[in-house]
């Protein structure tokens, strides 16, 4: 094993995937791993389900328990990264699984977040025109977020071949383990279970401005996205309704070719075969995508759905497909496009 | 105890929960129950929650076991209501929870249901414009569908009040009782548990032109309707995240009067106070309605989302709400606005 | 309505199921309602399913707000009841759904809470032989643990037909909410959907010496109880597994005739058929109890199965049964035996 | 790839989870697929999950088909392995997930199977005393029932050391997926999700006797076992939670050191520390066993609780195992310790 990594935040959500990974990725040996309020603690204790790690000892996320790896994967508070990352130095290959280094509009950075804009990394999201490329012998790597993985994969086809209008509106359900290990209400099993309820309505939710970044690249025109996030009773998932009208003149021949075209070449993205249509636990644990789209003639509407693992494609397994591709390793190295289900 | 009420197709999840109603509705009497393969069987072993019937046994769905009854619900598939119907003569208050009645264009119905129009009943959603006074002293009623009536209750008010384009975009998440007790594979427990799954996509699900036929009369003119249901992990509830295109000059002031005008005076229907959402959660079980809305400036978009209990304000208690008005009884009689939650 | 009730600690699961169960009780009225630091804010976002009391505000949990009532419950951290119940007089019905006064042995109460024996109020399990009596015209009750509710219902007949041996092995899933709304992490969404796991195992739980007084004064000897209590993935339910050696010569036909016996004129405690099982789907919301037994030949061992609602008839559906009778109203007065289901 | 797999059965729950595995394991090649009724179709809309083999379709279950494999993993409904394992030949390994050669009593098989017994072949736990051996070089190897493996992991090492009185007491959960994908009402969706229910009370489980088998055989003497399944609200996993009256003399030290030793050096069991018990979600997927167990000193029973995944310990997992065993490979290759979780 040549490559070691760490992992900086190793006891929330994105830090237990991302430790799943690697743990079965043939050319990675993993290093120090890091906590804030947990440093001292065993992993056993807090991520019960990683035995293999079960007497490592987190220690605190310094940039000397981080430095000597081949590899940083960062799970921090919005706002930590650049500061870690910058005292790595430049041969280290920085993977920030959080929001920091996402958008390239300080303003949009400055509304959403609150706070002055750390910069922009290449885009972990290698499906995307131009995005591959980007990540080859990168050193530093942003991971898109877990909702704008789902959209722009649904939906960027069709921005893609001109077949949609720049009004996208998409409802998305996501698993709670979206939301981390914070101890919130709203968040306790017996509200969640048996219960569905939207937030961030309106246009609040911090993944819009992201979203609306890579559809509109990818369409050459700035494309409005309307996004609502729900919460559905399940761990992991997320399933991403995505419309738009359809440009005059598009059939549905026409949007079969452009999603068949746009990921016949890709090991992550499935296209599932028409009648057939995504399920959140075909890809549970593992990092494929399924999509499925089809033209609504009475509505006028292309609706594109997406099914991932927010937990894998979403953050982890997209963190470590990216650094597969930033090292020069196969992408799909330590991946799999096999779901745990039922 | 003044009105006896049969039960057609007392087997399934809608004839159980109209049942559970009945039984705790102070002016009904339950008498006969009737079922098709069941016929015969006690209903303890298929509603073993509804202890005190536990000893009733079906019988089979003819007009002789009906006959006598004030009030008789129907809960069969499509297509066999009306030859009941007639059999029972026009002094016995029908209500129909099945699709038959509720349509009004006949072309509409050949398309979505492949079968000869059976006609049009007084519509059970007592909130819509006009449809309380139809209701008062009918001997017919059409029980709404339960996405129907969930996005229906979401977006009228912005087409009532003139602040929505006419092309409304739906995605509604339902619990899997709204697909009934059919024993098919993608039901099963094994199945949805962790799993979001779309289905009906691009337009074919039936509830569709409800919705358009609903959301038009209110607006004056027509809407299109892009209408996407997927399969939540829960047993019951239905939230419906609905938008449109907010007319030019429409504020979040605007959108907000209609809304706060429009429940004002409903029993059932809650709109929530500004920041917080409908949960399914919270009225499960009950007749209630949660709605919220918001204006997205940036999207332009008016966003509106409501939780019911899909067996309950979904089905079976619009059922009752629509006898109390029917015979004359306080509207909101043997029904609760208090979810059993969490 | 004559009887005015207040709640002590309205904000937690415990509190919000009285008030739901109030609400619809036709000779209460809701009085005051308290908190602790939820003081001051209003019940809409605490409790988003009682809604006609969405605009209710917490005040403090103090003698003076809890004053004026015919009826104060107590929905309080252990230790705390003794206190408000001595200032609120003896000419007030005191209903205390905590743990303070269920055990009758001070070395029992103190080794499993750590701090002083408060005394001993009439028990709220009317089912037990003598309770009923014990509970007319009492002015304190102390509502039983959810759990001793279960196995006490499951097992005593067995123990007051002496067909058991004194040693009991109980195992008893429980839904989220019995764990209250305490914000830790085991019991977040995430953590607990599609996972089962005990706790307190090995005899450590509270409610286990409850059991051993309940079972062992119905057989006139001391029962010993093994108890392992496990956290299912639900919100509401207590399943209860128990079983005992059966006393030499026991047949099948003494264990039915035992239980036939015992819940003959129960109102809440239905014994299912033979051959049928309960479920806590079948209880859900409501203070009916479904009780099935067997004997196992090869084993030897009599099996006695109930479902409850852990908050209704193991919280507050007991909590009401339990003031009906202290004030002499009919018992079963606002409750019902009709589960939410599916 | 040297070993060539053919698998009957392979639309079903263990068939699925065969195949999972056997994707990810190095020196395996995936032969032919057989099926019964889904013979003919393709495996993309049985088994969606399972996107490498999406295009394969399902042949007839003949020895012709499956003739030409290093491996046969059967999994049939009980009573069809011997036929088929008979065609096969003595020079393939056959692995039967199935019942049909797991227990060596005639009179057990006939009682609780109802049909003649085909036999008894080598058992494929190889963590129980002896077992291992016998799979080295084995052609024929009998899975263990789920419930088989999870209680005799959890409370052989108790009988092993002469802690425990031949009398044992077992509770076990389990996730729906257990039942298979049979279109069963009580297996609905909509009728497990917030549900717990028993099953089987009483002595009637199938997997009785294999338990008494497993346990009698290490504890020198017959072992009684009353045996309660429950259905519990997800789709995966086995929480077993067993007990036993300990020997006179017994202590907690005793029962850590018996474990402790046990386990010493399993790959697959984890003998979690004190203070830590085990949950279905940490082995979500995975072929680890968690196992805890504790002495109550005032019920004087030894209490030992494990956790599988069913799929995959419970069931496939264990087949690919033992088949590693049998063929000389190493005991873990293509098997993980790593549950995914949350």
């Amino acid at each position: 094993m040549a490559v070691r990594a760490a992992v900086a935040g190793a006891s929330g959500y994105a830090g237990g995937e991302v430790l799943r990974l690697l743990l079965g990725h043939p050319e990675v040996e993993v290093g120090a791993l890091t906590g804030h309020s947990n440093a001292g603690q065993t992993l056993g204790g807090l991520q019960p389900h990683l035995v293999p790690l079960a007497g490592r000892v987190l220690e605190p996320t310094t940039a000397e328990v981080l430095a000597g790896h081949d590899v940083v994967f960062l799970a921090l508070p919005h706002g930590q990264s650049a500061a870690v990352a910058e005292q790595l130095g430049d041969d280290v290959l920085v993977v920030d699984m959080g929001a920091d280094f996402r958008l390239k509009d300080s303003a949009d950075w400055e509304r959403f977040y609150g706070s002055p804009h750390a910069g922009t990394w290449p885009y972990g999201l290698p499906e995307l025109p131009g995005a591959r490329a980007a990540l080859e012998g990168a050193k530093r790597v942003a991971v898109p977020g877990c909702y704008p993985t789902a959209v722009s994969l649904a939906l960027f086809p069709a921005y893609a071949a001109g077949l949609a209008e720049p009004e996208a509106v998409i409802v998305a359900a996501t698993g709670t383990s979206g939301a981390g290990k914070a101890l919130k209400p709203h968040l306790l099993g017996s509200e969640v279970m048996g219960s569905m309820s939207p937030y961030g309505v309106g246009g609040g939710h911090r993944h819009t401005p992201e979203m609306m970044q890579n559809l509109g690249a990818v369409a050459g025109e700035p494309v409005t996205v309307s996004f609502t996030p729900t919460l559905a009773p399940m761990a992991r998932g997320i399933l991403a309704t995505c419309s738009a009208r359809a440009k005059p003149g598009t059939t549905a021949e026409d949007v079969r070719a452009a999603y068949t075209k746009a990921y016949a070449d890709e090991p992550f993205v499935h296209l599932l075969p028409e009648g057939r249509w995504p399920a959140t636990a075909s890809v549970h644990g593992s990092n494929a995508v399924q999509v499925q789209v089809a033209l609504d003639a009475t509505a006028g509407r292309v609706i594109a759905v997406s099914a991932i693992d927010n937990l894998t494609k979403g953050t982890a397994g997209g963190a470590v497909q990216s650094m597969n591709i930033a090292l020069g390793l196969p992408e799909d190295t330590g991946l799999s496009t096999i779901g745990v289900a039922p």
